[in-house]
């Protein structure tokens, strides 16, 4: 409002006034958005005592595959879910697993999280999260089922590819910014499966056992980050025991640390069918059990969400006083929080779908995610010229990554292939095209697929491998059960569907090969050293094609590091050398015997060299890290420690390095890992500049958990900062001191 | 805010000028309203060019049963209807008209429209709309597909249960309140089915030829009513056809009187598969084309929405230019418009379900509009007394009338049943059960039920009514086909089922018989005579045990008014006395030849005793209507005349009567109907006092519609007020004067 007045004395003071006045709307506006956490808990104190038990009850369970029921006669909404991490699924039937075939829900599929993990760009994770909560909002979901950020413990889980990699820290940096970003649609974000999920094989039964120092330092961190500094307003439960109670419902986990010590004031909601016990879920912090549609007697029967640990048993025991209703009632005020955080939050944005910032995100985090593995005689980038056939080889450059894979499969508006992207990006070269191999359709739990004429297709693409200049062989795994997918872990790291064979018949009349690998998980790659070039590309979604052209093309350079390690063989990875005892378990018991040294912790300090290292990813650029200090030699305990190096593009590209900060404690009352990632900073530069690089570290996330005080313990002394570009190539050591 | 200053003459300036600053912010607030719609308009500016051809067309057709496109990439919502007039529908599939299945849908079944319209009170007729569009809110929908205000034409309309009676201006007076309420909720009401759909044999092919006179003075009001009085947000187009083109894209109808003489800004939807013409339905106004799911080739396709008229065809007459894009700007306008009303509308509440108050709402309606139509020896009301028996006979005592009917068939959270209601009223009083007669299940296209039993159940129904006090009769018509019900006509006038000859065997065995007539339609009752009790309950939804037991015990005293006439015979009603080229037509062409003389006003000119009259309704106690005055004997044309009278209620109970004003033209340039109603008022009365009514009437509401000069013509001269409380029970006349 603009007013104009002529001035006096008088005027003056009264100018003065409405300025004060101005002001004071204004602070009263601020006061409003401080308090409104609080009006939210005084509205809910109004609505708990107007609810009856068994509609409290009955808000603590499911009425279909992925809504809450409401209390219609006081207009508390229902809640509506959806899968998953990387996408919002289509719409499945109220009481089926059928999809309910609309025709409304195709979505932008997003890359997958190993993906979104391997980019090093908290900032970009936070544009994921925005733009896949925008599609949620629109398709009219209150809760994201996602992130996952189960860290990535053997190469054979099948549900690696929707989490974060082995890395606590960087899973931590990560997944804060995809949360706040989910949750900026007022779209509750999930973090999931709390906690140990850390494989498919035998997970609905499986007790994981591990000690608390590896629980704290490495299992739990990503899921405190998400409560404590993301604020994430849903958590689930996973499906695997934890010291011999189930994880949903673990007096440990979910009441103790979750909801006791991290104050996490959410919604705990069960994977489905993770429930096992009316009496646990109830005191042990679950508020949401939700289900497969099989209950507790094994009917299917009409009313069987009547039959769910949270609904009859619970109020059954609930009228009997065995249960309080003040257990009850802390259920219902996180689930209504959630609402006013959601459904019932005013004002909230539309969403949109399909859009083209939605497209341009999820390209620009498989520009980021694609990791340069092996770059010999600069295979990489391959021109467009005039005259040059490329061999496309394998399933892969065609197969959809986005149907398949359990619960995370989506429905997407388009999906373009490897093969399709190339074709957009080279008018030159000529592309020629032979699957190479076949596995049949992803089905969730379809037997492994056999070599579907295996011959036709092998001696069809060796033939075409011949003839050409290059040749690319897109393989790796797939979406199908035993592969990269839900429910079932891998059962060999070796390529499957005798890709290993096929690579090594095209190698007998072509050189000249590079190999894009697409997975969630390591693999073995035997063949290795007769490529010159290697891509990994994770699962990319909609603009998979678009962002691997991209790459392959030097539209892009390269700049993603891996989030995990590969180990050479797999009994090089910590989880795998105790032997069955620490993966898969023996009768369903299991021991992580490695304890903390998980991934490049054990690689590091066993000295068993890896095949690619945590952090490594090449670039067409290099980059040279100069200049290494920390600001000061001593620090307390608060201090912060401040890292810096110049960092110079020293090649003839544009490009972007990932610096990466790791500390280590040579002496300490406990075995330490060699070195850990304490801080990382991804900047771009253009060629031939340089910058300065800060890395900010609290001193005190230096401290390990100290099981014999059950607390974290930051020792004092010596300790040794590591700066590199990856965790094997360390450029300088610096050794710091605590007092 | 609470200012608390201390005063000075500095400071009372500066109060001034606080007062002057709030009372500008309170300005600045009423021009934020009174622009809100010029707003609206500047939004849609900038959104139609952003879209595309393709995404335009698709917004103007369906995208399922019951939902429409949005455009995701711009976050334009998807808008989602729901039948229907008393209630918010069950979900229905996606692609398929079965029942969704889904357990979230139960609602609360308000009395159809009959009943509604028989309150006379359109205080009431407001909460109904509210009520009824908070659960439409709750169930997410955007779009309501109700009233429906076509007039009662014939006894034989199979829906005409779904509207509003006979008579343009209490149709018009009942609707305008119902709209206000619904959109309230931010969810559009969609006034159907325009235009003279007044008949359900052969809905899909008649073609209705009637005078410009009978159109604009029976058969529009009510529609002009929604759009200018209530500013209703959707239309939907009617199935048959008017003069020789079909309704929902008839040039006269939605071109020029809807969109051009009433200025309509809202959407036009039409009946499901009411389209048959994409030349037709771009230039003639349709705006939206839902359809049943077959499409113009009959096939049913998985891309059968691209065959809609709207759809494909549209979109390539369009970019031949044989249409103009500005029609489909048009059309795309109207429709973010009403999305902007409803789904797009920040701060809109949140809608509310099976509450107690939509149920008083429910209850409060049926017991208003239940009509009292004989009370010999005072049958009504009874007393629950100790040693009394009560057979309760007749199959709709316990049947539910919520299940069937067509499109308007519910699925409510209960529907109280008039045996169950009774039984939960008298306490004293033995109530004995037997149904007398049983028809079957209401299926949409069953074949007409037979007797099922008929002679064991009937024998069952005389014993006990043998060995009875009191019998009451629960009989009429049902929601199967060829009853009350979509469709179909009804069949005959008399009632189905043996329950004449039932009732007569009854009266051979006890004298003492209430009728309870549960219909949407008048029927023929040959027993009349013989019985000492008559009550028209209508179709009453969740609550209607409960209305019944309230007027049967006395609990409310009846004051409902017939919205229609009931006929002696079918040949007495208008329609009827032209033969079947008037109805059902011949080789489907049917003629209005009674024009404007629809019910009453039939009755009345042609001096035809009905053997009930319009607006006519019994009480159980007595109220004298005295003192009748206009306020003047001359008006002018722009003048309102001003009706007064004594009302007191003489008898023993408290009561409401509906004081009712006509008004005839004994010579005219045209033949007139005797008396039309003009005003009305339902006042409530304590026993034994008096209030005074004013009706007040526009002089020009007296105009008719002139056809020699295509508008309306308010003729000088000598006109006379009919005051009383029934069409047939005028208490006084009193001859104006227009000059």
């Amino acid at each position: 409002m603009n007013i104009k007045i002529a001035y006096s004395n008088t005027w003056k003071k009264v100018l003065i006034i409405l300025f004060v006045f101005t002001k004071t709307v204004d602070v009263f506006a601020q006061k409003t958005n401080s308090t409104l956490e609080k009006s939210i808990e005084s509205k809910i104190d109004s609505i708990i005592p107007l609810l009856t038990l068994k509609e409290k009850v009955d808000m603590c369970h499911a009425q279909s595959k992925f809504s809450t029921k409401g209390v219609g006669r006081l207009g508390i909404p229902e809640l509506w879910m959806s899968d998953g991490p990387h996408g919002v699924r289509a719409e499945i039937s109220w009481d089926s697993w059928d999809y309910a075939g609309w025709t409304n829900d195709s979505i932008t599929a997003f890359p997958a999280l190993t993906c979104l993990a391997a980019t090093f760009n908290p900032k970009l994770s936070g544009d994921y999260g925005y733009n896949l909560g925008e599609e949620a909002r629109y398709r009219e979901k209150d809760i994201l089922l996602g992130p996952g950020v189960n860290i990535y413990r053997t190469p054979l889980n099948g549900r690696n590819f929707e989490y974060m990699g082995e890395d606590p820290f960087l899973a931590s940096k990560m997944v804060v910014p995809y949360i706040k970003g989910v949750q900026k649609n007022n779209v509750a974000a999930c973090a999931k499966h709390f906690a140990l999920n850390n494989q498919e094989h035998w997970r609905n039964t499986v007790n994981v056992e591990v000690g608390d120092r590896a629980l704290y330092e490495i299992y739990l961190p990503a899921f405190k980050a998400a409560v404590q500094e993301a604020g994430v307003w849903a958590v689930m439960g996973a499906y695997n025991k934890f010291r011999g109670q189930y994880a949903t419902h673990n007096e440990l986990l979910t009441k103790k640390i979750l909801k006791g010590d991290w104050d996490y004031d959410g919604v705990v909601i069960s994977d489905w069918s993770s429930t096992h016990d009316t009496m646990e879920a109830a005191m042990n912090g679950l508020d949401l059990e939700m289900g497969t549609g099989t209950d507790g007697l094994g009917t299917n029967s009409l009313n069987h969400y009547d039959n769910y640990y949270l609904a009859s048993p619970f109020l059954k025991a609930l009228k009997s006083g065995e249960i309080d209703e003040t257990v009850l009632n802390d259920k219902v005020r996180r689930i209504l929080r959630l609402m006013f955080r959601t459904t019932l939050k005013s004002n909230r944005g539309f969403g949109k779908i399909n859009n083209k910032e939605h497209h341009a995100v999820a390209r620009k985090v498989a520009q980021e995610g694609i990791v340069l593995l092996k770059n010999e005689n600069s295979f990489f980038p391959i021109e467009d010229k005039e005259g040059i056939t490329i061999a496309v080889i394998g399933e892969n450059a065609t197969r959809s990554m986005t149907a398949g894979g359990g619960s995370s499969e989506l429905k997407p508006q388009f999906e373009i292939s490897p093969l399709e992207g190339l074709k957009a990006r080279y008018e030159n070269v000529n592309i020629v095209h032979s699957m190479g191999y076949a596995t049949g359709p992803s089905v969730y739990d379809a037997v492994i697929p056999s070599k579907l004429n295996a011959d036709s297709l092998r001696i069809e693409a060796v033939k075409i491998a011949k003839n050409a200049d290059i040749v690319l062989f897109f393989g790796g795994l797939n979406k199908s059960h035993l592969q990269d997918c839900e429910g079932a872990d891998r059962t060999q790291f070796n390529l499957p569907f005798g890709q290993d064979e096929l690579l090594n018949d095209i190698l007998e009349v072509n050189k000249n090969v590079g190999y894009i690998l697409m997975s969630g998980n390591a693999v073995e790659m035997p063949w290795l050293r007769n490529i010159d070039g290697l891509i990994q590309t994770w699962y990319l979604g909609s603009m998979a094609g678009y962002g691997i052209a991209d790459i392959i093309s030097g539209d892009v350079n390269p700049s993603g590091k891996l989030p995990f390690t590969f180990p050479a063989k797999l009994e090089d990875n910590a989880a795998h050398s105790f032997g069955v005892s620490s993966y898969p378990g023996i009768d369903q018991e299991q021991n992580y015997k490695e304890g903390i040294l998980v991934g490049y912790r054990w690689h590091d300090t066993k000295k068993i060299t890896p095949l690619y290292a945590f952090g490594y990813g090449l670039s067409y650029t290099s980059f040279n890290i100069n200049n290494v200090k920390t600001d000061k030699k001593t620090y307390l305990p608060n201090d912060k420690i401040k890292v810096t190096c110049q960092v110079t593009n020293s090649g003839n590209l544009d490009g972007a390095e990932v610096v990466q900060v790791y500390v280590g404690k040579p002496k300490s009352k406990v075995k330490r890992a060699l070195k850990e990632l304490k801080g990382f900073e991804k900047i771009n530069l253009k060629k031939g500049t340089s910058k300065t690089v800060e890395v900010s570290i609290d001193a005190s996330d230096l401290a390990f958990y100290d099981e014999s005080i059950s607390d974290w313990n930051l020792e004092k002394g010596d300790y040794v900062v590591y700066v590199g570009n990856a965790s094997n190539n360390i450029i300088k050591t610096i050794k710091i001191n605590i007092k």
